[in-house]
């Protein structure tokens, strides 16, 4: 089988991610752990996370994107939801996931005007 | 076997793709149709096309990757190379695909840079 990887782009110094496949556990577990190193090599200091694409996520891969939020807080790269619909937003409310204080935008461009946003007012 | 689709992000009105898989001839084909169907809905007028983790390509990818670019042109978008290593400059020339109208760049940044140079110079 094919190793699937997610591709994260760097444009200046965030990090751009847009996930157009259904996530599987081993997805997101690889997933997680090359954003951390990209986050890492990169110095990039935020990440925007598009899931325009996702259509459903289960209750594995909700901890991994909770988790991956506070990790790249840790390492100092802040992270913004983009394009998350009705059915994961409700996935993820019904589940007690609450991303409390994640910015979420409509979409990649204004995921990066929030994001822009955020880091200034730090 | 899972569905291997390369992302195409839109960022303004560009769109960005980061190759971090090695192409395989299905993957080629349903990218070239992917990106065309990309341009189409979205209006974009150019392309980033970032090749950094892309170590090799055959004959047949090089000529799947020259043939988008004149499909995409045809369309009204014009596409940017990046990060083409030199094993992969290396098999392009020698296979005679010679990408001599194609604008490159180093990186997605100075990719970003030098569309924007090019459709501001038509």
């Amino acid at each position: 089988m094919k190793d699937m990887r997610i591709p994260i782009l760097k444009l200046h110094e965030y990090l751009l991610i847009s996930v157009q496949v259904d996530l599987d556990d081993q997805t997101a577990m690889q997933f997680q752990e090359d954003l951390l190193s990209k986050i890492h090599e990169s110095g990039a200091t935020g990440v925007v996370l598009d899931l325009t694409s996702v259509d459903i996520i289960d209750s594995f891969i909700a901890k991994v994107l909770g988790d991956v939020v506070s990790m790249a807080d840790l390492m100092g790269a802040k992270v913004v939801f983009t394009g998350i619909q009705p059915a994961v937003s409700m996935t993820l409310i019904d589940l007690g996931i609450h991303l409390q204080d994640v910015p979420t935008a409509l979409d990649l461009e204004q995921g990066l005007i929030k994001l822009r946003r955020e880091l200034e007012e730090k």
